[in-house]
């Protein structure tokens, strides 16, 4: 009896970014579809600093079941509703080219094995869903070689974690809320690319670990349901600021970019401390840097930096590279070099900065919360979309790799 | 040469009460007139804990200028537009008395003499003005021996500081915001006396001192001229909500009163974090009285208790008397009877109470939180209005006494 032959193990890899929104995604018009009910915009992160790095594989040795690893620990997929909805359109995606081009090998019948890894730890409060299902739409996309452009593919990626379809695409993008009921118009795109204003930067003030108040899913739904001033944000706020951030972008014009980042998440945290019960991401440490980059603006008399607070107590500081000294150079005269995280490629580059704003200029109660609140930094900027990579997490054989 | 006779000195005084809002009074239409954007309603507190008492005299023998003592302190009454408001309106008053009837005294010419003292402190961080401008305004139309009514009165206390015009009257008190541009529609009343719902007690968790963050006549302007979310709250939220508190006060439905309460405060605030810049008056600390309630009524099952927030960081806690074991005996529990205000009257006829929910179903971290960010708290419950007293601090002769 010969040998049975083994079958090829298919594979494709891809990172993906992080990306952390100027204008909030905060709602659901449809839960199951994840279909927001307002637009939103975000900036996508470098992924330098932070990346998910996932390789997709498919073979008919695997075992029958689709299987997924994340960060070394197998998943039950089939526990992800959200999951399944990704792999069921792409592998519908895949059929359909294989029914019109029989040449194709039959991949969409084999079963996948997909494994996943974050360069950064959980623990650093930084919400990986969205790059996460990015890398995994990308990576099963790439390896079905899917024609869908980044747009077409927000669509899937959205039904895995909403701000997921924001992170198909570098620079800065607009997920459009959309308002067909079947979530067909609700797609992310790029307003402006990663090189037409690559100069944005990214202080992100890692806050000691505390448990999360509400998890987002829950929490935007209790907002939804019970804000009473939820609707007038998503329906009149929100478009409104739309507008006027993407002009901001398109003109690079940084003071407007910032006070409205500022303002949408000041408004978006307004409407969970408005949800019944109320809700609460920020905290003491996130006032603290609130108030240091509301005294840096106004000691140098612009707005150099902005600040935005996902469902958390961790602030992102936007500014841009030429405004390093004032904006990472007080930080870290505030922090101390002794704080995890100053370094990497950002801060490699800017390391001899001097401290920026004098201390008298800023609030010292501020400064003190927030120097003894924070577990660490992360220096980073504005980076490119999902990438094409050989570092494969799946061997040729099919059996699991690890870079860690 | 005859002794020059001494003119009569002419004294009345009176105590007035602190009140706290469960609708709140945020924004004005007016700031000359002190007219707001939405109506309020507030629950008088106890004079038999909070108090202020004021002597309003008069005297041919005073100095020509009229004269204010304020906690011992000499006051410059010129530089107070607001006080010299209120004053001019009484003693317009006073002159179509006595224009009407020729043989009253004409204490409208007299220089005035004022002396008023709180029996809290100032550090306490409760607004004392509002209880000081309705002592003055009571005073001084008693020494005037005015007509008007409580209500009418309430258009001259509203002058001096918007909310003093809801410490003339006891028990449950709604200002009407009123419509017309010379404010002579924006008036206080009672909607239920004291002895309509007697059992309404307080607990004040006075926060650690800190500096507040922004004065709350500079605020409420920084919110009605920034806040995009600011206009659903005055024209649609709370005028549903005025409603609704009126009803539940007059079925004695604390449920309601206490969800209402909850949420109006958590609305208001949600406009201030709304404003630009924004504005922050509750704290980690006031977060965790926020939570520990929640923990309290979801323990027993029913809203036993309700928080409500002004321009500071400490909370006030209203209930029921029949619940104050479960109210008032978990935060002795969980604050310790080292904590200074475990006394007065109100504490003295439920000292002998147990210690409320086990500390198994509330939030350990907010536990820690709150034991070790309070100075001090007050128990209390609804009181009356002002009251005419004889402690005067004027003496027969006008010289200035004190109780301190």
């Amino acid at each position: 009896m010969a040998a049975i032959s083994e079958s090829p193990v298919y594979r494709a890899t891809t990172t993906a970014p992080v990306n952390i929104a100027v204008i909030k995604y905060w709602g659901k018009r449809d839960a199951t579809l994840n279909l927001p009910t307002n637009s939103s915009l975000s900036v996508t992160l470098s992924q330098r600093s932070l990346r998910t790095l996932t390789t997709a594989s498919c073979s008919a040795n695997y075992p029958a079941a689709d299987e997924l690893t994340l960060n070394g620990k197998s998943q039950d997929i089939q526990s992800s509703k959200r999951t399944l909805a990704c792999l069921a359109s792409l592998r519908a995606h895949r059929q359909e080219l294989e029914n019109t081009d029989s040449s194709l090998p039959k991949l969409s019948a084999l079963p996948l094995r997909i494994v996943s890894e974050n360069n950064f730890p959980t623990a650093a409060g930084l919400a990986s869903s969205a790059a996460g299902f990015a890398a995994l739409v990308r990576a099963v996309a790439d390896l079905y070689k899917l024609p869908q452009s980044p747009t077409e593919l927000s669509r899937i990626a959205r039904q895995g974690s909403g701000s997921a379809c924001r992170s198909l695409m570098g620079g800065y993008v607009a997920w459009r809320a959309g308002e067909l009921a079947d979530g067909s118009d609700s797609l992310a795109e790029e307003v402006a690319s990663q090189a037409h204003w690559p100069e944005m930067r990214a202080l992100i003030l890692v806050v000691s670990a505390e448990k999360k108040d509400v998890p987002s899913t829950t929490g935007m739904q209790t907002t939804v349901a019970t804000s009473e001033l939820f609707a007038t944000r998503a329906n009149a706020v929100v478009p409104a600021r739309m507008t006027a951030i993407e002009r901001a972008i398109q003109n690079r014009d940084f003071p407007t970019f910032a006070e409205i980042t500022m303002r949408d998440s000041n408004g978006f945290h307004a409407t969970c401390l408005d949800s019944w019960p109320p809700i609460f991401y920020m905290n003491d440490v996130s006032r603290a840097a609130v108030r240091l980059v509301h005294d840096i603006n106004n000691a140098v008399g612009r707005n150099v930096c902005a600040y935005t607070f996902d469902a958390g107590p961790n602030a992102v500081i936007y500014y841009l590279e030429k405004d390093s000294e004032i904006v990472a150079g007080t930080f870290r005269s505030i922090l101390g070099t002794e704080l995890e995280g100053w370094s990497g490629p950002f801060y490699d580059a800017v390391k001899d900065i001097g401290s920026g704003v004098s201390l008298d200029q800023v609030d010292s109660r501020a400064v003190h919360v927030l120097k003894t609140g924070l577990s660490r930094v992360i220096l980073t900027g504005v980076g490119e979309g999902p990438v094409s990579v050989e570092d494969h997490l799946v061997g040729e054989k099919g059996e699991i790799l690890s870079t860690q």
